[in-house]
């Protein structure tokens, strides 16, 4: 998998991933009040609304970036009409030729993590047929319980060609809590970074791991450091934009190949067309005002690349 | 929630839960077939098979427990038609008059949680209207991001008199490599139970906090301490039966009031029916040997606390 979405942001010159984490505030008033002409006051209304959301935003982005990273609690808070419109932007995002990311952060004890990666990156045996239940290509993963919450996974993607980024160093402000504190001298994320790249080589594929990891564009200097630590990692770096991290931060996330990271920004792509700097789009070019905010991202990034 | 919770225990003299996990090979195959004949070979016929087995399950226990946890991967490992299922199982168990403990071990960044914790324990408003999404009375919660991917579902614990439950100590094997690194000389997961205590101040209800903790109940000696560092915290023990865990180890997870713990049992329970014990019962009656193996439990707990 991971040659896969390397090859694709090759061909998009893109390190980029774009979220869709459709928040009710996020969501253009005319399409939510299509949704309630449609359904009422009710979740199927907003479910329609995120799902129209996504397609136009989908449709704007698709030719300039190599994936897509669905927030899955933005749509689970929505209820099943919620999880039936994620289950429906993961198809939609695919058939556009996009790699599509769920950020979905499961972890569990071994048996239970197995039935999150066989319902999110699997396949379900009923009798003779099979079911793959959410389908996307690439998960994250929460390492909290150690490598038997993890390993299921990896399992998983090895059957199915798939790949996962399991969080090590989150873009958070209070990340630093546990993550930050001293074992034997040093950070618990760089354990859980040594962790990561010992159990990414069992997913091979090519010079990197379908095993990456998850580290916040909000701590550059830790970045550098865990780059070092998993040189087979992909790295899926988050806080790009609106939590404040910058171009410039990202460079100690890459390879000297210029690989082995892919940056996501969310709110500062879809909700772009409530920002001062792209407001002529207006609501209704809410797709318009992503692809332009998604143009200048990749622009900035390869200034500083 | 919590007064709540104390309130059923003390009624039933039960401080237990049955988890309710429907792997698939704990479906008895006259369910199945029931879904089948009615489904074809499919997610659907799988989740007839998943909701018939809890209701079976909630029917044969709901006198005797105050509570059942659903562990949400086994039904969202079958899609939509699993998730359907497990919004079901929670409407059937609060009929019956049980609380509901949402195994959904949900975590992320500040805003994402706070999405997570409106879907399952709070309320979104769409226009003029509510509605409670998947509405269980008490979430798992994963600690990894520290205070803001925590304080979300307490903010909404407190709007709607809900709790959750942190992971703290958890009951599988690896469970140790990062939980029992030692920070400054202690085990990392002394300093996550005490700022859980930390957290549950701002959730008092009565003597206790609706902010609980997991420790397994295969790791007594830490139960010990970790029950000494959140003297307000009640604690969900998982790890008893089928993982090893026994009545004697438990005794350390209690305070001296009598209360401060309530101990899962799924498989050893739900599955019953299978386990050499109660096999007269027979796959027809997995509802009964499920409640023969409830009393067992409850004999065997009463008679060590």
């Amino acid at each position: 998998m991971i040659q896969k979405l390397i090859q694709e942001i090759k061909k998009k010159n893109a390190p980029v991933v774009v979220g869709l984490d459709p928040q009710l505030g996020f969501l253009p008033g005319f399409l939510m009040q299509e949704g309630i002409r449609e359904f009422g006051e009710s979740l199927e209304a907003v479910a329609h609304a995120v799902l129209k959301f996504n397609q136009g935003l989908i449709d704007a982005v698709a030719d300039l970036v190599p994936a897509v990273k669905p927030q899955i609690a933005m749509y689970e808070q929505f209820g099943l009409p919620g999880l039936e419109a994620f289950r429906k932007t993961v198809d939609y995002a695919r058939a556009r030729g996009l790699i599509v990311i769920g950020d979905v952060k499961r972890g569990d004890i071994g048996s239970t993590s197995g039935a999150y990666a066989l319902g999110h990156i699997g396949k379900v045996k009923v009798g003779e047929k099979s079911f793959c239940p959410f389908d996307e290509d690439i998960v994250t993963v929460n390492p909290y319980l150690g490598s038997d919450g993890v390993k299921p996974f990896i399992d998983v993607c090895n059957e199915n060609d798939r790949g996962i980024f399991v969080l090590v160093k989150t873009s958070n402000p209070s990340s630093g809590e546990f993550q930050d504190r001293l074992v034997d001298g040093r950070p618990l994320y760089e354990l859980v970074g040594e962790k990561v790249a010992e159990w990414g080589e069992s997913s091979m594929d090519g010079d990197y791991s379908n095993v990456g990891a998850v580290v916040g564009a909000t701590y550059p200097e830790m970045g550098k450091i865990l780059r070092r630590l998993m040189p087979k990692q992909y790295i899926l770096v988050p806080g790009y934009g609106a939590q404040g991290g910058t171009a410039e931060d990202l460079k100690y996330f890459f390879n000297e190949d210029g690989l082995g990271a892919i940056v996501n920004s969310s709110r500062g792509i879809i909700a772009a067309y409530k920002n001062a700097a792209y407001e002529k789009f207006g609501e209704e070019g809410y797709a318009e005002a992503a692809r332009q905010a998604t143009e200048d991202m990749l622009k900035d990034i390869r200034d500083h690349i």
